[in-house]
Parts: C-alpha cells; sequence; structure tokens
C-alpha cells in the first residue's frame, strides 16, 4: 500500500498577468480558486489513480493580495486518507521575480471521494492495494 | 443604516457549455469557484459600496455534479454583518433547459473585510452610515 | 398560457477587470455581445423551455463606453411573443463601485426561433401551452 | 483621399474547436459575435488610420448553424463611408476541412464614429485627406 | 494538381488588448504561439482539404516585442510541398494603429504529415490530385 | 556563482479538459506551445531573477497526439548557459489518468537573452554573479 505522500506533490508555476488579474490589479481570487481547484484534482488524481470527485472545500484563506508581474506556484500535497475520502492541501507561493523572495499566499484544503466504476463510493484501501 | 439584505443579492445566470466541462462532461468545479468567487465580490460591493477584500471562503460543498446543456443560476445574498467583515452565501442551482426542475447543486460562504483608502480595515458600521 | 413575461428576466453580472477590456481601457464590446447572447439565450429558454436557435440581431447601441473598475448588469427580458419567434431585450447598465450611480450603455433586441425534436419550427403557443 | 475600399478588408480565419460551442454543438453565437467585432474594428482602423469607437450594429442575421469540426473565415470590408461615421459589413463563411464547400453562415454591419484626440467626433473627410 | 502556393494563404487579424499581453505589457509570446498554430493549421488544410497533423515547429524567432495598442496580422502561406510533408511559413505583422508603419516581429515555419482514414501517413501528391 | 541547474527545474500539471482541444479532440498543438512558452519563460527568470526577453525557438517536436482526459506535466529546465543567452529545454509527459503509464509527447527548446534596466543585452556571467 501507498504511503508516502510526498511522491504525489503536484506543482502549477503561473506568471500573474494582465487577464489574471481583478480591478486592483492584483491576481483575481476566482482565478486562484480555479488553480487550486486543477490542481488539488490532479494531485488526488495521481495519487490513487482512480475516478476521484470533489466533494467540498474546508476554508480557503487569503493571506496577502498577488502582485501583478510576480510568479506563483500553486501546490498541492495529500494530507490526509480517509476510509473513503482524501484531503489535499493546496497552497500557492508568491515569488519576486527579481529576487530570492518567496513566501505563501493563499492556502486551502479540498476533499475528494473515490467511485467505481458504477459512480459510487468505494475504500481508498482497496483502490491503493490495487496500485 | 441599510438593512435590508434582500435588496443586495446578485445573480449571475450561465450555461454548460464545452467550455466550462471537466474531463467527465460535467462543469469544471473550478469553474463554479471563479464564478462563485465574482458574485460573492459583486454582492459585497454592492452592499457596501466601499472597497472590499476577500478573506477567506468557509467550506464549499459540491452537492451534485452540474451536466453539459443545463444553466445555473450562480446567486449571492449578504448573510452577515459584523464589525469588520461581511460573509456573502453562494449557491448555485441547476436548472434543467427543458422543464421547470431547478435544484441546488454547490454552495458556499466568502468572507470580505472592508478597507479605507489606505488599504486599512475599517468599520462596515461607519461606510454603512455614509451610504 | 404563460404571460407574465417579468417571470424570466435573466441577469448576469459582471467585473469590468482587465480581461475584459479593449485598447482604450473600456470594456471590448465584442465582450460584451458574447454576454449579451448569452443571457438572450437563457431567457428565451427559461421563457420556453423548449430547444431555441439565434435568428438575428436588431439594432445594438452602444450608448457609452464602459470604464475599467465597474460593475455590470447584463439583464435579459421577454419583450414579444409571435406566432414562431420571440423577441429578447438586452441591457447592460454600468454601475460605479463606490457610489449608487447606475446607468444603460448597451441596449438591443434579439430573435429567436422554437425548433422541435426534428429540428423544424414549431409554433410557440404550442410550446408554450405544454408548460 | 482614399476610396479604394477593397484595400482595407480584414480577414480572421478561425476552427470550430470544442472551447467555441454551445450546448447544441454548433457555433456559440456570442463567440461569432466576438470575432465579428473585433473584426470590424480593426477593419474601421485600417481604413482610417484614427480612433474610431463602435456606434451601433444593424440587423445581424444567423443564416446556418456553425458545424463543430469546419473552418470559418470573419471578413470585414468598408461598405460606406458617411459624413462622420462609417460602416463596416463582416461576413462569416463556413468551409468544410476536408472538401471546397463555403457558404456565407452569418452577416450583418458595424457602425463606427471616428474621434479626435479630446474624444470628440470629427468629420471622416478630414482625416481620410490626412493619410 | 494544385501548384498556386498563393490561393492558399490565411490570414487572422488581431488587436493587442490587455488579455493578450505578458508582465511587461507586451504580446505574450505564448498567446502568439497560439495563433501561428491556428493558422498554419489552417493554411495547410486549406491547401490539402485533408487531416494533417503537426510534426513539428522550426526555428521561431521573436524579432522584436509586439506593442500593447497595436494590430497584428498573423498569415500564414505553404512554401514547401514535400513527399509526405508541408512546410507552412506564418509571419506575425504588427501595424500601428494611427500610422501605416508595418513590420514583421515574428516568424516561423510548421510542417505538417497528412493522414488517411486509418490515421496512417499518406503521400502528399496523391491528395492533391484528388482535388 | 549558480551552477546547479536542476534547482531551477518549474513544472505545470494541466488536466486535457474540452476546452484544450482541436478538432481531433486530442490536445490543440497551439495550447501546448502556450503552456510550454510560460513555462520556459519562468524557468528562465527562476534560474537568473533578471527581466529575461524569449528570443527564438529551436525545433519544437510533437511526437504523439495528447489525448482528452489525460494529465500533463509541462516541465522546464536550463540546459544551457552561454554569454549572453540561455536555453530552456521544455518536454510535455503525458500520463493516463488510471494506471501509471507516462510518456513524452512534445519536446522543445527555448533561447532567452538577459536585459538590464535600459533593455539593453547583459552578461549572463554578472547576473549569476550578483544572486
Amino acid at each position: 500500500m501507498t504511503t508516502n505522500f510526498d511522491a504525489y506533490t503536484t506543482s502549477q508555476f503561473k506568471v500573474i498577468i494582465p487577464n489574471t488579474l481583478n480591478d486592483h490589479e492584483t491576481l483575481f481570487g476566482g482565478e486562484a480558486l480555479k488553480w487550486m481547484d486543477e490542481v488539488a484534482y490532479i494531485t488526488a488524481i495521481r495519487f490513487t489513480r482512480n475516478k476521484m470527485v470533489t466533494v467540498s472545500t474546508d476554508k480557503i484563506k487569503f493571506l496577502k493580495p498577488v502582485k501583478s508581474g510576480t510568479i506563483v506556484e500553486v501546490f498541492g500535497k495529500i494530507v490526509n486518507v480517509g476510509t473513503v475520502k482524501i484531503d489535499v492541501l493546496v497552497d500557492i507561493y508568491m515569488e519576486e521575480m527579481y529576487d530570492d523572495c518567496r513566501q505563501k499566499v493563499i492556502t486551502g484544503q479540498f476533499t475528494f471521494a473515490a467511485l467505481n466504476n458504477e459512480n459510487k463510493p468505494i475504500a481508498i484501501a482497496s483502490i491503493l492495494q490495487k496500485n
């Protein structure tokens, strides 16, 4: 059975350019949520190699505005494997382009359930054993 | 001071077409989150007519998959006005195109803080009095 | 037969952010037309609950430029129900973010025809009776 | 003064792929309108080499649905030069990918006004003389 | 057999607006590459009227940054017809909006192979003869 | 001076969903090129922490079609540091969702030049020394 969660982290680097900005010229929160959901989903799929559906998100915190002209890393990792659900933590880090400054700016957790071929929930343990 | 929250509901109807879908041919969760954030933000702005920033979301629940070829309404309303924050509830309803069936499919709450011209938090009450 | 058109209005609120702008930093007209078409289509579908296709638009007037950093409501309503076609009026209203100023900025009418399962035109009256 | 309108036609070829489709798997009308507006605007600018704003569209007719997996040409040309306005006709032609079949599927006219540096209307003749 | 390559040029005019820009407020290179690929593909399809797949690009040169508020023409033409492949040259020209200045800013070549109904390569000559 | 190139790899995982597809229901090549350019640019910036501009791409090879419903990793790494230019190799790997199959599907190299504050080329060595 798979136990090393670190082998399943998923990263998505993005540049903060005009088509990602809100009316304050910082990253539009909805765009950030879209990226987080995609990264959370890929993290869950790559860990289980099974059909997964998003059940819910926990509290998502917007810690700092993300400035135009920076780079962000959207980073997902498995943090909890339950009986029928898994939790993926997604953090967004902002990096200045021209120095090494890097800090966490948005963070939140996404919960997924595994489905079998008839779209019924199945035990995570049975999936991981199979892999 | 404004007290009738119903006067500040915000609606965004959308058609579920191919560019909104995930690999299961249902609405991509990240797209839904993007719409919810935009609607929550507009709801908060229209209520306060003041600069607002997203602080966090509470648990967001994906109740049912949203099928291709349906219509959704993303609906935001003020549910709580605190000292320095307001909470906006956003529900997504799915409507079948060709009958009157309508049901809630995604639901979650967004919290915003008000900022003054120097980007410092200000009391919601002081803003509402001014309006 | 349905006669209360007001029950079928459709609204889509949007924030005017950089990815919606033209080279004058006002709302790109093509983006506005895209929103109007989506809202007109949803209005027509929700009124008839039948397959509808866009036949034409009438004159669409761009009354004022829509500034960056405002909110718009794209608002559709049924204005005429003919034998085989219905007309949907779509108005776009611009709201300042930080005061209650609101004005109509774009307006136009869209005409739809109803189709049956074989993609042949059918009488609107027969559809509305069925609903 | 410029009189040969044909020297100012503007073309935009596009492939009809999933992200351009509506729920009937044909080209979403709003996407077509967005392309037409961009082409009309470029046609007007290239003819006058002056700041232009969209004033209105005339009747736009959707003659046939545009099928997925085809190619379209969005084609703009000047059809009328008035005292202070110019009219641009935009036709969309659909081409089958694998044979030479080509037909007009959408057609409409866009009207533009010329503005000077103070955003006041100016005579088209004075602009064309200058060029 | 078709020999006049000039009959198969393909053009796509675009306005350089905020949603096309990078963090230096010039055209995002990835956006340019996306446009070039679409134009190259359409050029290849219109010449052969046969299923084509992209095999590779040759060196693509970014000659000058493309400024915000300009117009570009993405222009594709057949430059070589081999036994089983064809080469399409795609040039992007930047035009100032308000004067007649026009210059080449990006240039590159795309190579396509023709496939038959079983997705096996077929000779270009046999396709052109058929047309 | 920085010499460990591996510390500067950049990854962008993506799901292949309908809005990324071409008319054959595989990944649209232009979309892939857009992702590769973004990843190449971020790789170059993170290595130098200096203003960089894309000079050219070398041959980009499309090795296999990327199927709908897969996951891709767009992976960039520094492969050559010249006097005034650096080369970034970008590979796209396709992963099946539900098994561990992973293979390279697109590969190409991007070349960047470093600019100083006056937008003049500067020596890469001088930048790396500073960092």
